[in-house]
């Protein structure tokens, strides 16, 4: 698990990260007993979470297209209450997002208390998307690792636990997922026209998430490289941290806000 | 399950509806079997749903304290995919809120496009512990009903399937499962001191939920009222409905938004 975490300070080069990577013990049923597992203890934890209503989760996806966002909310986070989960999707920001700095509509997500909410891409995509296509010079991108780290460490100080999850996926699986979608009719409308351009900025699109992963990992708000060719395995490890981060939190069992001796029924 | 539909200019008599009704049949497992088939279905359509990106459907929760709202949340939704399922609870007004009229907090939170959301508690505390409590005087909410049938066709005329769920339990029921609150230590948080008294205006609640029963169940938003005394029962009855309504709606697969020839990869 530590493993793929990314330590403050280390150079990143995602050449050196196996996208491939699974536990060879697992492939058999592809894990699915240990993630069987693993739900049940993260349903338990976050109805514990919830309840308590101290604590504030925040998980943010990203990767390249592809990557399986999507596709790990649905199976690492389908089990919990939806009354305490939340998923927030940035798409490309409407006019009166736009009008404002790029933190804004992001804070306005960010999850109360008791709750755990999942970033469906983020204020990241303002040092990735935003510099790849040079919306905004450089001069601009390029301040907004320390606007970044300053806004999280505030989060987290103020009571928010955050965890950010890259999934890594290979130029080649990438390939492979756009033909499936390509072909299969039901996938179809997953497909955008710009899918194609943007596979051409592979290259671009990994520097900008080297630099992500360097200067945005820190103690508060650390990065993880997860290796997601293999969905299960993406699933496994991804569940594996969240389960290991909210037993790190010591929830406590909630007591009853009163004085129940006074408490009489007809 | 259109035995439990109200339909619409029924006069409503609580007491005439048992809350203990169940299908004997599927007693012997608690429903669990057909349970299992009726969230796979309801998985399957809320996917289908979420992809299509058109329809819109809002489920309405509403029962007397301890009819099992965040229960029902919990086995009836937690199955399906969380990024396109919302849940909003409507508590005590904060400030702005209670500055503005009573539908203006809950028209925020309606669904969009591809989205299922699941209100617990609702505008119709409105005409419920508003109208119980005295919090406004019998001009202003009995002037409510008209004003929620009104908001309810636009939703619906705009696009929205609205079900709205009334969980009814006995009043004996109520107190096996306040006392259960009060001796459990793990579900002790869940009781409020003003339960006790709550339970008190049990016979004004009746009477105002008969009236938000028959007065606010229409073709574009009927009520059902869900016998909720045992808890299988109720999920399944739920699900039923749920499914049977998802079912209707004739969700077409989603097409690519352009032309797949164009589409070329390296």
């Amino acid at each position: 698990m530590d493993a793929y975490r990314v330590e403050p300070g280390t150079k990143i080069r995602l050449s050196d990260h196996d996208s491939a990577a699974c536990s060879p013990g697992d492939r058999a049923d592809k894990g699915a007993r240990k993630m069987e597992k693993l739900a049940m203890a993260l349903y338990d934890l976050q109805e514990r979470l919830y309840a308590e209503h101290r604590h504030k989760v925040l998980i943010i996806l990203q990767g390249m297209d592809t990557a399986g966002k999507d596709g790990t909310i649905r199976h690492v986070f389908r089990h919990m209450n939806p009354q305490g989960v939340r998923v927030a999707c940035f798409k490309k920001p409407t006019q009166p997002e736009a009008d404002h700095d790029y933190l804004w509509r992001v804070h306005m997500q960010t999850p109360g208390a008791g709750e755990i909410v999942i970033f469906n891409r983020s204020h990241y995509e303002d040092v990735l998307i935003q510099r790849v296509h040079r919306m905004v010079p450089k001069n601009v991108w390029s301040r907004r690792y320390d606007h970044i780290n300053a806004f999280e460490r505030m989060l987290a100080e103020e009571g928010t636990t955050i965890i950010k999850f890259f999934l890594h996926i290979g130029y080649a699986e990438q390939k492979k997922r756009l033909l499936e979608r390509l072909e299969n009719p039901d996938k179809q409308w997953k497909l955008r026209p710009e899918d194609a351009a943007e596979r051409k900025l592979w290259p671009a699109y990994a520097k900008a998430y080297e630099a992500v992963l360097e200067r945005t990992s820190t103690p508060w708000a650390p990065w993880y490289i997860i290796p997601a060719d293999h969905k299960w395995y993406r699933n496994l490890v991804i569940s594996t941290i969240m389960v290991a981060t909210l037993k790190g939190l010591d929830i406590k069992r909630p007591k009853a806000q009163f004085d129940l001796s006074d408490f009489q029924l007809d």
